[in-house]
């Protein structure tokens, strides 16, 4: 398989979504008109998209859920990482799995040789402390939110040391990319 | 009196100190040899340094204190914010003072004509709270540092625009300046 890719936008207060998972503030930083030109080359690499249940069940209730990743332009298999299956909503866009290392394998072997991509901060914690996740991309909003999910999951998360490898700027938004360099595991 | 500049290193997550306020992670990050050259604009821009009580002890805890901010360079007035100004160290370097108006009148007056810069979460937050933030100067460091000390307070703070003025790399650091664009003000 390819590699696994966690994918984010992201407030300059290290938020990915603001109070009750609003996404208001990343809609007004992003504009169909003009795409991004890394979140454009990522879709193209990706295989698979793996998200967890809080990014889903966000993404039902603030736009077109599974129908609107990346503006309704993803045709691709769309696994969501969830501990409770049977409270699963019936989504046949979704394939709902349990356990994060099933989860993985199973997007993996769906994405055909390309990669796997991350969405939601909790259960890229989780690929984080397993040590799958290989590279992080981030569009970086120039806002602070002040409030809302954290990039990184809840603190105390182990320090995870990484190498930037590439650097652009799509109006007031910065993009990053970063290599996975090591994990410093807690305790 | 110049502009109000909050000037900080940040992990990407959003720590801009580790646990226990270490700062290792930075001085990984910055190296003495190669001077960082936003960093070294913002000093020569600067007339006074305000910083916060927890910022002020967390420098005497792990390096020089005052002797060592910029490397032992920086030369000019430091105010430092406390609300106990009777616990206060007796320290000939710095000047503490009480009530967040005061600090940056005082700062902005010593600063003659050249810019106030802002050191540390919570006076900062105090300072963005007041509206008297102008710009934010952020390095970027390539870590996940997972726990801290965070760079816009606790939660729930009020969500700030800001409108990116400057873009650089150092090595794997990115440097970043923002404008403050406006503040939307809680409740």
């Amino acid at each position: 398989m390819g590699k696994v890719i966690w994918h984010i936008t992201m407030s300059l207060d290290g938020f990915i979504a603001g109070p009750e998972h609003s996404m208001d503030w990343a809609f007004d930083t992003f504009n169909d008109a003009q795409p991004n030109r890394l979140g454009e080359e990522v879709m193209k690499e990706t295989g698979a998209i793996l998200g967890g249940r809080g990014w889903y069940d966000a993404a039902r209730a603030s736009y077109d859920g599974v129908d609107g990743i990346y503006g309704g332009r993803w045709k691709g298999p769309v696994f969501v990482l969830t501990h409770h299956r049977h409270d699963a909503p019936a989504d046949p866009k979704a394939t709902f799995v349990s356990g994060v290392e099933e989860a993985v394998a199973t997007a993996g072997d769906a994405a055909g040789g390309k990669n796997v991509e991350i969405f939601g901060a909790n259960v890229a914690r989780q690929c984080l402390d397993a040590g799958f996740i290989d590279e992080v991309v981030i569009h970086l909003a120039p806002v602070l939110l002040g409030d809302g999910v954290r990039l990184y999951g809840t603190p105390p998360a182990p320090r995870v040391d990484l190498e930037r490898t590439l650097l652009e700027e799509s109006r007031n938004v910065v993009d990053l990319r970063y290599r996975v360099r090591r994990q410093r595991v807690a305790g």
